[in-house]
């Protein structure tokens, strides 16, 4: 496959690349009570690609990502991690990416033929924090731009499929570990973090229920109101308690 | 990294292979109440290595992991799934690989050239059941040899860290899905099933505690004891209820 054309700003010198190999990242925050998905906007063209890049051939993948996330969207992640690596023979296959680069002459014909060549892509997650987020957009990309997860574009080459693939191992770790401390500012509301597991889990839950049972794994803390003018009406806050939420993200929540 | 010699069974043609990247196979039976891993021991030699091989220009990984499964083994397996992808730039960086290969004279120089390339391994768990195996040693394999997966040894390259990688997949995916239906045979002990949970998670369960919360998932069925002799003693046998441990798959057994 060709991936996308801004995943060129690393390719100056091919030849300290491992071959058919590439990276995808899926990089999720939380806003408005939705996961939001960001996505890179190509030059001159209206395709949005998720961050991507290349392996050198001294870096792992782990290293590969850190590296592209960082280069590509200014990005410093603390949630990041390795969840499937997609190899579908035709998943390089998108006729708009070949017009693009053809119309905007963006590549040499080196890099070109190197670009065509099938490429197989270990995909990352990486949970952020959206409004911490000094995204700056590589050379070949327009500007950065969050997607809803629910309602995303139709992006270059089998890109939906990775974040659909993302979401599914977001509902497996909700699962068994506690999630939130990435995505959520330092105090939020429990109906914020309800939001995340509704949205993962695709599904309402009963309110009284989720909070009773949150509450009992004692991660959280719950913040006294402050006393104060229409305070009264106002939510309670909460925070992470990070000593609990690491012994169970090392432990695990399972039914045994 | 070079990766395992008895790889070049389907090295005939290096052209339709893709560069770099290699396939491995933590395959996982139950036996003695515990968990053992199959292994190839290679001929003339005293090294053993996870079945693994190379992915050809017109498959995807998955079919590449089952057709080196059947090549490599005579498996046919029934659960097979990706978990990780390994790519430390030292993995195959193994003296004893080198030595046995220039001693035993089994490859071209061009296949020699070629296996020296750095390789990122795409690894694959399956789950079997060990005395349904008719297992058959490739080419370059003296014998398959089965290890318990708490007593393994040194085996080649990184695939040590491999299993332990498999390992702990399975202790995530035992907390939130049921499992056993592809280790176990038709009908099991209760003690058998327990042991699996009790070796995954590295952990003694309580007997009771644990026959109260698995059958509450309610997946098992209890089949009434043979009336014959010294039958009264012998302990319940359990087989699964299909249909409701699928349903149980597709949902996701969680804390919410």
């Amino acid at each position: 496959m060709m991936n996308n054309d801004a995943k060129t700003s690393s390719l100056a010198h091919i030849e300290n690349l491992i071959p058919s190999l590439s990276i995808d990242c899926v990089i999720v925050g939380f806003k408005n009570q939705e996961l939001h998905v960001l996505t890179m906007k190509l030059k001159g063209a209206d395709l949005n690609a998720l961050p991507g890049g290349f392996v050198r051939h001294h870096e792992n993948l782990d290293q590969a990502a850190l590296r592209t996330l960082k280069e590509r969207t200014g990005l410093t992640v603390t949630f990041l991690e390795q969840f499937y690596t997609f190899s579908d023979v035709n998943r390089g296959k998108d006729k708009r990416i070949e017009q693009h680069l053809n119309k905007a002459n963006l590549l040499t014909p080196g890099t070109k033929i190197w670009m065509q060549q099938r490429f197989i892509s270990t995909a990352y997650l990486a949970l952020v924090e959206m409004n911490q987020c000094d995204l700056k957009p590589d050379l070949l990309s327009e500007k950065c731009e969050w997607y809803p997860m629910n309602n995303l574009p139709h992006l270059l080459f089998d890109h939906n499929t990775i974040i659909t693939k993302a979401l599914e191992h977001l509902k497996v770790k909700i699962r068994y570990l506690p999630i939130g401390i990435a995505l959520l500012p330092h105090k939020f509301t429990m109906k914020e973090i309800q939001s995340i597991y509704e949205f993962i889990l695709n599904k309402k839950l009963d309110r009284a229920n989720f909070q009773k049972k949150i509450l009992r794994l004692g991660f959280l803390i719950r913040h006294e109101k402050q006393l104060s003018g229409g305070a009264h009406k106002a939510p309670y806050l909460y925070s992470f308690d990070r000593k609990k939420y690491n012994l169970l993200v090392e432990n695990g929540i399972g039914f045994i």
